[in-house]
């Protein structure tokens, strides 16, 4: 004795995303049976059988996007720098801050020898036409404190060298509300260089 | 600046499912656009919609079931004797054990006051009509032990008082590797009640 053929069709369905184990997603596909309206269910396929033909990359800066262009890129008062970042995520996170005007760029990756990720593989030919194009005057990278982030910082900065902006890597040191006694050594050697006259 | 609307939408979906709050679904449905094939996709959204439909509850014991009748009901060598449960779920979870040959019967809920679940909405008409019809001669209620459990065990124990068959209620105690020190008093009361002669 089994669960139905297609309750045990959608616990497998459940199982392909990450961190639902068997227990979860036979949780979950009964709630979806027994607690979802029809309706709900409809609009569930509904929304994963139209997600790839409905996202779009942004053709300017990479982000994902409803069309072509995204709204930021289409925004004529957006200032001329640029946040150069890894995903689209990341966008999301800067813009809910509400402190940044400019612009961003996706490089939809990071470089890594170990992934076998070449520059080639990222969006960097598209930033470096658009610092021409859009005649930006500042570029900050923010991609992550990791070696790979590292890596691809240092290869934007050395590709803008004989450019005449200013290329910036976003601070780091203790996190907002971070406590010194649980830092590890590497984020406190980065906040001491990272450190600013009181 | 959001995420594209089919991006958002396919959050919002997830979120629909309990234990998912927005970060999570967050996480989900980019894994959904990033990491899965197109095949993917359309077999997930295709259960989705195809899972109510394909479902039957069993005409004989109401359990889950892939046709009108379960494999169980349609088996003729299993016993005489029903194991009553709250649901489907239940029923796969006493087949596991591999230890019993007889047959269940899914309530489909427990009586409620509370949540203004009275007998006629479970299938308790059904079960009496089954005990008389397939001859059955031992009845072993298995509701779980909560007050609503305790309330469903004694209604069908009174409605059997005239019928010359077996009722009995699952035993309660501590559970396999359970520590007396963790067991809260009602189990520990239960245990000494349900003690066996060694």
């Amino acid at each position: 004795m089994r669960y139905p053929e297609a309750l045990q069709r959608l616990i497998e369905s459940f199982q392909m995303l990450p961190g639902i184990g068997p227990k979860t997603a036979e949780r979950l596909a009964f709630f979806a049976f027994s607690k979802l309206s029809e309706e709900d269910l409809l609009s569930f396929s509904r929304n994963l059988l139209t997600l790839k033909s409905d996202i779009h990359y942004c053709k300017n800066c990479g982000v994902l996007a409803d069309n072509d262009i995204c709204e930021i890129c289409s925004n004529p008062i957006r200032e001329k720098r640029i946040i150069v970042v890894e995903g689209s995520k990341d966008v999301i996170i800067f813009e809910k801050t509400n402190q940044y005007q400019g612009k961003y760029h996706v490089l939809n990756g990071l470089i890594s020898p170990m992934k076998g990720v070449s520059p080639d593989d990222l969006n960097f030919q598209s930033l470096f036409e658009r610092i021409e194009n859009e005649q930006i005057t500042e570029v900050v990278i923010a991609t992550s404190a990791t070696i790979e982030g590292e890596m691809t910082a240092l290869y934007i900065k050395n590709s803008l060298e004989k450019l005449n902006i200013d290329v910036s890597r976003i601070g780091y040191g203790l996190p907002a509300g971070g406590d010194i006694e649980y830092a590890d050594e590497i984020t406190l050697i980065k906040a001491l260089e990272g450190r600013k006259k009181m």
